[in-house]
């Protein structure tokens, strides 16, 4: 079957909506093995036998392909949350601190750490977020933008509401502010913390270098607690 | 003149530095006007009237140039965070939060927002934050990226050190923290600070998008406050 053939049929809905999930798929396995940045829309075209001008029959650019993937990752990432905070009890913002001592997790605590772990579980989210403002959002159509921040604007804000029903005695602007500190962060140290080979043997060989190793998830379990530790007191009295 | 004629006087060791200086003036000016992102080889060849293949004697990528320019910003950064911090008095970490109110300003308080204004100060420090570990880093020789980190990290060490001079009741490691976590922000929020104009144009135009715009200076001041009042509540006592 000639890849027209198969592009007439896929003009069906059903087959349609196939061959979109083969190139999110596509894109997607492409950029967990060499990095989003590394992947082409020849790239992901020649994965699924496709020509690059049959994938763009179904997407603008290929930065709306990994625009679809950042949408798709953030429902995921929300989907995460409430699974690891909906059943824990509710609690104080100031209990992080004494979370690495054994059994005695106040709320704060656990917060740090579900959070720490949404993103340290999802390279592939933490891969896109640093990609997001920087190149994704600036070579797609702005409906195709618009749709993307409803999404990922929606989440964060479902985020903040769950932290928010664990730690209530932070206001909800409050937990919103956490919750986006907590996502710039996780995706400019994922990027630290994944260094090219070039830059690992440098770490590895250089004690004048050790400093620049990020070790990703205590690192962001440490960042959350001491952000959370520190909303209330730096409350400005206005 | 013909560039091969320029090129050959450029070999003179003083020439050779003017010429360098010349392209790193250039590809300054074009980052700040169009964006790192959107600058090439042959734009900054273009500006200094030269070809491409004649920069490349000079810089082995285009990454090379723009990670010199990010080691120069800094290098300038640290100049203003001493300018700004070695005159004040040493206080407590836990002076931020009154920063706000009219003559009461804490050391924590100013450290906010000297540290905040240190990069919104500086536009193109904040671009090249974000490219540099997903890019610049990732296009030049492994001497290269080792020379740029020695550079950066040496000026973050001695950045942690003035604050730890005004907050001494902060470990040196922590100072470092804040400092690191207030670089990565400052890059990934300035993205978001500065969007593309069809993203602009939707911010401005829907309701539902006006969460996303960002503040750059009182966002950048108010983490810094949160993250100076954490760090102490939040140590784990081991």
């Amino acid at each position: 079957m000639s890849t027209s053939a198969a592009f007439q049929r896929a003009r069906r809905p059903e087959q349609k909506q196939q061959r979109e999930d083969a190139i999110l798929g596509a894109a997607r396995e492409l950029a967990l093995e060499h990095g989003v940045r590394n992947v082409s829309l020849n790239d992901i075209a020649a994965r699924i036998g496709i020509h690059k001008s049959a994938l763009l029959r179904y997407f603008e650019t290929r930065e709306q392909i990994f625009l679809y993937l950042t949408a798709a990752a953030w429902l995921d990432w929300g989907r995460a949350l409430h699974a690891g905070l909906d059943g824990v009890s509710p609690g104080s913002a100031g209990s992080a601190g004494s979370a690495g001592s054994a059994g005695s997790a106040g709320s704060a605590g656990l917060v740090a750490d579900v959070v720490a772990r949404s993103f340290t579980d999802r390279p592939l989210l933490c891969d896109l977020i640093p990609h997001t403002a920087l190149n994704l959002e600036r070579n797609v159509s702005a409906e195709a933008v618009r749709r993307y921040k409803l999404t990922s604007l929606g989440v964060i804000s479902d985020a903040a509401g769950v932290v928010h029903r664990v730690l209530p005695d932070l206001t909800g602007d409050e937990c919103r502010e956490f919750v986006s500190a907590m996502a710039s962060l996780a995706g400019a140290l994922w990027q630290i913390a994944n260094p090219p080979p070039a830059l690992a043997d440098l770490y590895r060989s250089d004690p004048e270098l050790a400093h620049a190793c990020v070790d990703l998830t205590p690192r962001l379990r440490r960042t959350a607690a001491i952000l959370l530790a520190g909303l209330i007191p730096s409350r400005t009295p206005d």
